[in-house]
């Protein structure tokens, strides 16, 4: 069941006019403040109920250099994309506001009426699940979401489909379905009854409300701006810390056999990375000098960096700071990037961000599962998340930090930061004992190696990988 | 001929490290400089040459954080993408240093070595030229570009064939032609000779020789950090400006003449642009409140918003500031989108930049041919633009701004700042002649429309489109 407007009443256009722009206006300077927040509008519907002609209008209404309209054809869903995936660079910065034609339920709506191979009704209730976690992600991260259906009767569409200038059929019949086809129209209104219930349901029979309702609804959402949760909703049950964190075991290895069984594993793991049919994302995170590099330097050996891409995550960006955390990753990860490398991730939210206060802690205790469903929608666009933690003691770091001063061309990658990080050794320790205990998925399992023998830990690491890609 | 290296000589890698990190980081300190700069470095050559290990040494020898690879399968040139249109986000931010692996060159060997379709030796030449140019604009524009040919004999391809892993054959055989084919190798040496001259060639038969070349290359190019020229080259000779912009004729239509001509233009119009074959681009320029907006809703009053896009153009944001001026506009137009409309454009640079000083003499006086090889790429790419000054009267300004200061939902619409331009009229019209004598082109004119008389102006700029669609 969707809600149906009732309480609908017109209001006089220079009025509307003026309290979208003040809204606008007032929603614009929130950027960068407590109350910080874009609007994302999704229209969909039956074709010629008008969603072109109420856009069209409310960008009269409107200041319409603050309002963007972005269309895109629809894509059929493919294994390799996630439904937000073609969407993700356009999601509007704080204070914007973006109307999304093509969007992931066009995107789904057409999948699931593609005549050859249509999504059966489980798969498409998951979708829908899955959209509706993903916008409520959105939300939480101040990108406020409204979804509009503007529904049209088959007999007024057969109406207005007689009434139109033969010319434009030809682009109309371009997008969707066969609209004079009465089994794909019931069809349509079928699979949209199984939307959630957040949909705002336009009649489209009487063109002037059909206007105003559009933008009153759009005036509504512009106006609400509360302030953000920033506290944390009940007490933080800390994780216990593993003991290969605070103790990482510590082994020996032969310098004739690290050779000889790197050598074997770095010519095994690339050719299992390249033949995998699936996209392969590796994460590193752990503690400064832990051997982050050195293991990736050993992954990507026997690669050609064409079949590659190492992501170097430091500090965002002030536009990224503008858009939900996750932001800068989902549009870093291209669906046509076979291997993907992330030198620190996306757990930077619930590890140095937490620690540093750069996130609050409503934002990073809601974290942990807004990565849980970033990670279970790329396993299930066939992309594989390997995890590591790379686990050094803290007399080894403290060794491999003097070692870096003093080496000439390594002096540059140890700075006061270092050492101030070390300083809160043990919060970073409890924050990974959260991550492993909150993120630890089926689907996305986390990988912790002991580093403090960097030969070691190099082999461990590719074996995992194997692991994790099934070969042996 | 291209340049071959002969004074070369090893460095101790230790030393080359360190002077490679210490000039990574002098030139990320340049960020926001009067020296600012970045370097982005184009790979290509012969199959195992050794430009992916060469590429992989460099970045052990420098701080990796600071160096981004980026390689793409070749784009074979098709007609509706600019050869840098697959890689115009990529361009680095001041500071920054890319390694791209796929690039325009990649894509032009590819395309005209393609068996069914190669490319005549003329066109191809003339792709080589453009390249230059473009580079040329990234270079005045901070962006510094290297160009190296990693080159290897057929004698010793064979060879390294030979002893190859056979299942790595397989992944090689993906990127190019067919190694084995000596007539395929020799045509790539034939074309490649007719690069320009700026390429640097490393032979790569000796690969510790090979990997310290590339670097010490790199190196040279990051050490050079010469401060930006902002001084003009001579004395600017300004156009004179033309009576339409001083004294906007003066017209009178009915108001039934106007509803019917606008009615029959409006769908004129949208059938027009909708079924031509080109990628349209629409740009409006002119004084404030000379009606651009209004212009804009009649162009797409027949439209569905699925079909176009508007681009509305505002003060260019951080990290835009960081990267070509022109780069904005680069990664804006998409080729899959068939009509862009852009309130406001690219001509920022020659206008308020230039009035208000953004742009030092240097900038913007090179612009206009920056600007006119954009257009010119674009229009080759099958791409119309379509370009339109709007002059209106000083007096007819005034109206307006008053109108709009007593109208409640227009009264957002003026703002100091308009009242401050206004102030600057005379440089504005200067500027615009300027814009006039220096970028109207056969591929791109200008029409300059008078619009005291708003209605009037808006059924010029529909025959104006018209006109230039060749529609009678």
């Amino acid at each position: 069941m969707m809600l149906k407007e009732t309480e609908f009443k017109p209001m006089q256009e220079e009025q509307l006019s003026v309290e979208l722009i003040q809204a606008q206006y007032a929603m614009k300077e929130t950027r960068g403040q407590s109350n910080a927040k874009s609007l994302l509008i999704l229209v969909n519907g039956i074709e010629l109920a008008g969603k072109g002609e109420a856009v069209k209008q409310l960008r009269e209404w409107v200041d319409p250099r603050y309002l963007r309209v972005k269309a895109d054809a629809p894509h059929i869903f493919d294994h390799k994309k996630t439904f937000w995936q073609p969407y993700s660079r356009s999601i509007p910065a704080e204070g914007q506001i973006l109307v999304m034609f093509g969007n992931w339920y066009t995107d789904l709506l057409s999948t699931a009426s593609h005549v050859s191979n249509p999504l059966d009704s489980t798969l498409f209730d998951e979708y829908v699940e899955n959209m509706r976690a993903y916008e409520q992600d959105l939300k939480n991260n101040n990108v406020d979401v409204i979804k509009i259906w503007f529904d049209l009767s088959w007999k007024s569409l057969q109406s207005r489909l007689n009434e139109m200038d033969p010319s434009e059929v030809h682009w109309h019949k371009l997008h969707g379905l066969d609209w004079r086809n009465k089994k794909q129209y019931d069809n349509l209104q079928r699979l949209r009854q199984r939307f959630t219930e957040d949909w705002i349901v336009i009649d489209c029979e009487d063109k002037i409300s059909r206007d105003q309702q559009f933008a009153q609804h759009v005036l509504r959402k512009l106006k609400h701006l509360p302030e953000h949760q920033t506290k944390a909703k009940g007490k933080w049950k800390q994780a216990k810390i593993p003991e290969i964190l605070v103790n990482p075991p510590q082994v020996e290895i032969s310098e004739k056999d690290y050779k000889e069984e790197l050598k074997k594993l770095t010519s095994k793991v690339s050719k299992a990375l390249r033949f995998d049919d699936r996209n392969v994302v590796i994460v590193f995170e752990g503690m400064d000098a832990a051997g982050k590099g050195g293991a990736i330097k050993r992954i990507v050996k026997k690669l050609d960096p064409r079949e590659y891409e190492i992501h170097t995550i430091a500090a965002p960006e002030k536009y990224e700071l503008a858009r939900p955390y996750l932001w800068r990753f989902w549009t870093k990860l291209q669906p046509e990037e076979k291997i993907s490398i992330f030198d620190r991730s996306w757990y930077g939210r619930v590890l140095v961000e937490r620690i540093e206060g750069f996130a609050n802690d409503a934002e990073w205790q809601r974290a942990y599962n807004e990565i849980n469903r970033f990670e279970k929608d790329l396993f299930d666009s066939r992309t594989l998340v390997i995890k590591f933690w790379l686990a050094i003691s803290k007399d080894e770091q403290e060794i491999r930090f003097k070692s870096r001063e003093e080496t000439p061309h390594k002096y540059f990658k140890i700075t006061a930061e270092d050492w101030r990080n070390r300083e809160r050794w043990d919060d970073y320790l409890k924050a990974a004992a959260d991550i492993f205990e909150r993120t630890n998925t089926d689907y996305a399992p986390w990988h912790v190696i002991a580093t403090d023998n960097k030969q070691f830990a190099r082999l461990e690491v590719l074996k995992a990988i194997l692991k994790q890609l099934n070969i042996d």
